[in-house]
């Protein structure tokens, strides 16, 4: 619906679109105030039918921030999340600022506990490891609350989000892979509606086929120890057993290897060379010792936090789409090629020469 | 001071005596209000004095519950720690509360943070793997906020408490090893001035000694990674090392096991047994298969959350110390006994007969 006069849309033209009362807009804009889902649905399609912006509402009615920061997590088994945890609480700390935690569904998205989080007026959220949908993306930037996604990312970019690149690390992990001479590939997948997942399985799918080798099996782990355990035990049943698996996370790729060296006597790296993602703890834990690509928490964390602080203090949400540069970490769970091994500040990486 | 009225103290008196006004007291007693610590601090100390309880202040000022708990919490890369913050937010959730983290030193205390947390107005606090000093205790209950220690104790118990009865599980697994005729026992110790370190280390190192072992190896892992590969360094290269480990937690029991296999080329358990306390997610990773002391983490989180409702309910501090059963699950990194271990849901355990 086009807009019929001339001017900044107001809240009265709001209300009488969405057939409300004019208070019944500013309270769908006052993040924490009383509004029933139902007539705030009616208000939001009409401001977005008329390209209504409440910021100086929302300003006004709500001057005093709140310092709080509300972080909805899930999938606390894999360590990773706990560091980023720690990390994004004494950052916001440092800052002034405190958290508010939310445990989502592990593979569920955060609508159900969104309201819980406007409640409290928070002044950003960091979602991590759950998925949002696009109209709770849109309320909180209608609400002028700035949101970021971690180790995610959505199609519409409403949001701003902190990633690693994980297409091109996954391309690194193949060729690496390529290059230690493997014959047989494999993917243990993470959840399928995990752009972080499908970001990883294309990059190394896509980076075999180039090179030739058009048979990689998929299993999905699903980022569950059970489901991966499973899976494991299909591949290494089957009448050609990989020698090459790339896991898309430390934690499917741990169970991994040790349903390959506990239930079928593989030889970890001389049968089987396994590769995760994340470079948590235990995989530099000498019983693993797992090569895995980085996910440097530190700069990740630091690029949320510094995103979320841009758009608090300017008032304005812009959502930024950041990707922060990580590390092929070699150490023994997959045979090393005979060049491209560097060593840098105690560690072993990979930085691959130009393979045809 | 003894009071000199009859009647119950007011908040005038109080004032008088601490040389103040008498909103200053009121806002000492309003959780959240403004007010400087030097003001607080001569309140507070009149009103211990003279016996003066507010509550009849705070709850009329502050009728509105947050539904905030706030929790603290350390030691990230302990997985028990995740997986306890993880249940906390999920029982909270169930009933319409939500967690304010606030993550502090691991080994310092909490005091710096409390002032933050007391602005929140939380309902309750949740103090996991960090102190909190008397002082601080008293303010809290004196601002009618009940407070659960996790994991730890205290002297004089203002605070309630929940945990596992460290002493008689480690008393458990001093007559485990005993029992699978170990000759050489040492203890890898937590904090000096942990609670729990302190429970585990006496009730493992008197039962030896009611045994007749008397020279048990007490070296400092302080809940460090590297503090720890360092301590079992010493003892393996020790003329006499051990053959028998009770390492006060598991995130310390597998760095132990790291090292005396990949850096001694000891066997476990033919050459060495471990054993730890946690029962955490790595420790049942068939890579480790570590024997430790669990803590069930439902229960004792249950238990937490039951002690603050019930206080936050009642309006009435009461503080209470919940000792929640655990059980020693007996894997492969400790030598077993011939008698004592049953199988119970999956799981082995350990039931010790009379051991003279």
């Amino acid at each position: 619906m086009k807009r019929k006069t001339f001017g900044p849309v107001t809240s009265q033209q709001v209300a009488q679109i969405a057939g409300v009362s004019q208070s019944a807009v500013s309270r769908t804009f006052t993040p924490g105030a009383s509004i029933s889902p139902a007539t705030r649905e009616k208000v939001l399609k009409a401001a977005r039918e008329l390209g209504y912006r409440p910021n100086a509402i929302a300003r006004s009615l709500n001057t005093a921030r709140s310092r709080i920061v509300g972080v909805v997590m899930s999938y606390f088994d894999n360590q990773f999340y706990p560091q980023v945890l720690e990390a994004l609480a004494q950052k916001l700390d440092e800052l002034n600022y405190h958290l508010l935690l939310f445990v989502g569904d592990r593979d569920g998205n955060v609508d159900r506990i969104f309201d819980q989080i406007m409640q409290y007026r928070v002044d950003g959220i960091v979602l991590a490891s759950v998925s949002l949908s696009v109209e709770l993306s849109e309320e909180c930037v209608a609400a002028g609350i700035p949101v970021v996604l971690f180790n995610r990312s959505e199609e519409n970019a409403t949001a701003s989000s902190v990633n690693t690149d994980n297409e091109a690390a996954a391309k690194q992990i193949a060729e690496f892979l390529l290059a230690g001479e493997h014959q047989h590939f494999a993917y243990v997948a993470g959840l399928s509606d995990s752009s972080v997942n499908l970001a990883r399985q294309s990059g190394y799918i896509n980076t075999l086929n180039h090179h030739g080798i058009k048979d990689v099996r998929v299993v999905q782990g699903d980022y569950d120890a059970r489901k991966t355990a499973k899976a494991a035990w299909e591949l290494f049943s089957s009448p050609q057993p990989p020698d090459a698996i790339f896991a898309a996370n430390d934690h499917m790729a741990l169970t991994v290897m040790d349903v390959a060296r506990f239930e079928f006597g593989l030889r970890i790296p001389e049968d089987l060379s396994v590769i995760g993602y994340d470079d948590t703890g235990p995989s530099g834990w000498p019983s693993y010792a797992l090569t895995s690509a980085s996910q440097p928490v530190d700069a990740m964390v630091g690029a949320t936090i510094a995103l979320l602080m841009k758009q608090i203090e300017s008032e304005n949400i812009e959502p930024e789409q950041v990707v922060v540069p990580g590390v092929l970490v070699v150490r023994h769970s997959a045979r090393r090629p005979q060049f491209g091994v560097i060593e840098k500040d105690g560690l072993s990486l990979f930085q691959p020469q130009e393979v045809e």
